[in-house]
């Protein structure tokens, strides 16, 4: 949720055989993941299951937790190109308060799915990125917001409470002293409808 | 604004010399704050002003985080007074939209007025409290949105979600990487009015 969503370039261009490795090592983790769950994945263990040596897996992810930020990173883009051109109402082509309503339950959904790897990725010896901008987020809301109600005054503050709401109550989760993989199979779908409640009555139509 | 909102009662009994110590050296780290900024208050600075030994000092906090910590257990607990038996509209005796309205702004005024002490009493090796949940906070909306929308279904998730967006802008200045004395003069009464159209919004008048 921190760096991932900036900035949004690839880093700089690889060589073949390392983007070759960097998927085989992406696809690899993924595959541990949904096998053995995210505890499941350790630097060793990625090396010797994707037929690597050591040293490539350690040179390309520094840490256990640069893996999950690598499969985060991932995640994020193909999140980000959701919104900025896939179908409506997530994409463009439906209106502000249906697009603001489909954004607010993709991004719940995703946040509740990526739960444990969003944990995992956070480096134990850094603090959780408590209210972390969110950028992506804030700036999306804050655009449609502004075409939701024209004219409005307070527009950035807004924008930033929102985000809050949005992104705020699955943190929660993440800060939680015990990891939580599935909090609760309905969490994402409650605040989905909140969010929806929220957004039609902040943005009435008529 | 994690662990001092709960437990609400003061710790045990204390002996008459301990209290009168423990007044003390807060009144003493007050002033201390007041006249040097947070940075200037150090466990055997506070012990030599207020004229302790550096053993009572340590005894009583544990680090010089827990001086802060104590600091904001009393403001914690004279902000709730004030909502739970002050004047109104933040005390009882105003309707609940008006009581939703006036606690989003004295709350955001409080949290803004603390965030340079709030910093200090995080101890640098635990994560900012990062979703941290704001009992109070989230009991006290989740109660005045009942009384302003009886019959709400979605009543948890609302509050939860109002909760975050009182409490996480400011949550940001906290997780900043540069400490932030005073981030902004006017952000507090900016987002005091757009929680005011949030609530006005959430919960319409007639």
């Amino acid at each position: 949720m921190n760096s991932p969503l900036v900035p949004l370039g690839r880093p700089r261009a690889e060589r073949a055989d390392a983007a070759r490795n960097r998927e085989q090592l992406l696809a690899t983790a993924r595959a541990m993941v949904a096998e053995l769950g995210v505890e499941g994945v350790t630097m060793d263990g990625l090396a010797e299951r994707a037929g690597l040596g050591k040293g490539t897996v350690y040179r390309r992810f520094g840490t256990r937790a640069g893996i999950f930020h690598a499969l985060l990173d991932e995640d994020e883009h193909a999140f980000q190109d959701q919104v900025m051109s896939g179908p409506p109402p997530l994409g463009p082509g439906a209106g502000p308060v249906d697009r603001l309503i489909a954004y607010g339950r993709a991004r719940t959904a995703y946040l509740a799915d990526h739960l444990a790897i969003v944990r995992a990725s956070l480096d134990r010896k850094q603090p959780v990125p408590a209210g972390s901008p969110a950028t992506l987020t804030r700036m999306h809301i804050r655009m449609l917001l502004s075409l939701a109600r024209p004219g409005i005054t307070d527009l950035d503050s807004l924008a930033l409470q929102l985000t809050a709401a949005l992104e705020g109550p699955v943190m929660l989760y993440l800060s939680a002293p015990q990891p939580t993989t599935a909090p609760d199979p309905a969490l994402a779908d409650r605040l989905g409808d909140s969010w929806q409640t929220l957004i039609e009555r902040v943005c009435p139509s008529g």
